[in-house]
């Protein structure tokens, strides 16, 4: 087998993400140790019934001692805290870097608490699913997804090469970009998408007319996609939109400018405009498919199977 | 086996749903003939080469005579012109039912030009996928999927039951309902989210600072859910606003109010209003589930597996 990356990786912060990283560095023989460290005590317990992590630890500062690779797998709003409390105690040389969904506030939160001989080296692994905690963890899921490494300026090209072979050898394909495109590339892939289904999801439940068993029974139709996105961890989205803050009241608006558009369509009864419309999106989809970002099988292959 | 429910059946309009009611029909045995017919002559000659239909006519006319109940599976646009054109020639005593997503505008467009001695019951599949066409369609699309009959007032019992009983032998659950709530209850669970998909597509297509690329590269993060929704049949989806336009502006209405409000929390850092709005949405998620109406695999269990 091939050589460890990191002699020893701290994972902080249990959940999907933390907990896949964890499976997917055993799969690939990519981590000599890894220890983690979760704030909850019932999440430590589930992590040492289950095996996940080499070593559970009961506090931060044991957990990334002797660490050759610290990763924040905490709530964005949680970054500059667990940045603090560890700065003491991190070894010189070590590369710090985080999994969090927004960058430029990560970067702001973190890095004025680390000392100079630590490298950090923001991350965002774009996978995910709508389960969360330490349970919910699989060894692939970064297989054929990206991940977004953000060097900040003066970053050691060694240490950065080092953190993509660890992320390429857990199945992602590693690209670079700067803290503020980012953003603006996951208010729009993401984040927006995200306020907006779980707003839809809000409306329907809140509406009067039509009982929560209808909508439920019905959903089929469409709406169920939305609940897929609307039922991801609270606290983790709370914490993107108010650090996410510019990028993403940027792109809602410019959705709500063009759903105004589409509504005055429909008032009017202008029908070529709708018509066009979606046939321009439709093929957006095409080219989502081609670049292998998803199934081509109807409704995600889910249910029923195509002859 | 058990004898047929109808001895012919036609179908007018050879997509999806057709297509997919043919083969569900095949295999449960429930029609001993099913004619079909398309406007498209392509549609027809691909329909007679994968053996869609027991017999492709070139006339609606010649579809439909003889025909125990026709199924107009036309984009809702299209069905009073069909109506008119069939009518002379329908069988006395026929049931003539319809596929179309709005209920309200197919009975006013139908309705007045069927002769007195033949059923209309309205219907609705709540099933599809984002592919189209006479290819798309499969024997499971209706399995364990809802399916509204909307009788109209005078409809007669046993011809409502005949038509509920084929809905089941193709696999469905039947619900009945009145034409204006079903108007309401689609809008809230697949007409204002497909809108709003499309919005978001087309957003993000038209966003110059990202390029397409980029979009598509990193849609994993929760867009191409929506670019799949926004890949359904243009002319149909046209139709379908233009149709239930009132149902469908009221939601997307108290949509904009509910996304103005979460846009709010977010500029003024209301973290506690998000967060109680997302523990709220995600809870509808797991009654969707176990309504069995949709899979709990993570990501609908496309790509990854879980442990």
């Amino acid at each position: 087998m091939s050589r460890p990356i990191y002699d020893r990786v701290a994972l902080i912060g249990l959940g999907l993400i933390a907990s896949s990283m964890f499976w997917a560095m055993k799969r690939g023989g990519l981590a000599a140790e890894v220890t983690g460290y979760a704030r909850s005590a019932q999440t430590r317990d589930t992590a040492r019934r289950i095996g996940l992590c080499d070593r559970v630890c009961d506090s931060v500062v044991e957990a990334v001692q002797d660490a050759d690779l610290v990763v924040l797998c905490v709530p964005v709003g949680a970054m500059g805290q667990v940045a603090q409390d560890i700065a003491p105690v991190l070894k010189p040389g070590a590369t710090v870097t985080d999994v969090g969904s927004v960058k430029r506030a990560v970067i702001e939160a973190v890095a004025p608490h680390l000392p100079e001989n630590v490298e950090f080296i923001p991350g965002h692994p774009l996978a995910g699913t709508e389960h969360s905690g330490p349970e919910s963890g699989f060894a692939e899921l970064y297989d054929n997804r990206f991940c977004l490494l953000v060097p900040t300026e003066g970053s050691d090209p060694e240490a950065v090469l080092r953190l993509r072979r660890l992320w390429e050898g857990m199945g992602a394909n590693v690209e670079e970009m700067d803290a503020d495109h980012h953003d603006l590339v996951l208010a729009v892939t993401s984040h927006a998408p995200h306020l907006i289904a779980y707003t839809m999801v809000g409306v329907a439940d809140d509406l009067r007319r039509v009982t929560d068993s209808e909508v439920i029974k019905y959903s089929a139709a469409g709406f169920r996609d939305f609940t897929r996105i609307a039922a991801s961890d609270p606290t983790m989205w709370r914490d993107v939109f108010l650090n996410n803050k510019d990028a993403t009241l940027e792109i809602l608006g410019r959705f709500t400018e063009e759903l105004f558009a589409l509504q005055r369509a429909i008032r009017t009864g202008d029908g070529d405009h709708l018509f066009d419309y979606f046939t321009h999106t439709r093929a957006i989809r095409r080219g989502i498919i081609e670049a292998g970002q998803d199934t081509d099988a109807p409704d995600f292959g889910r249910g029923a199977k195509a002859p």
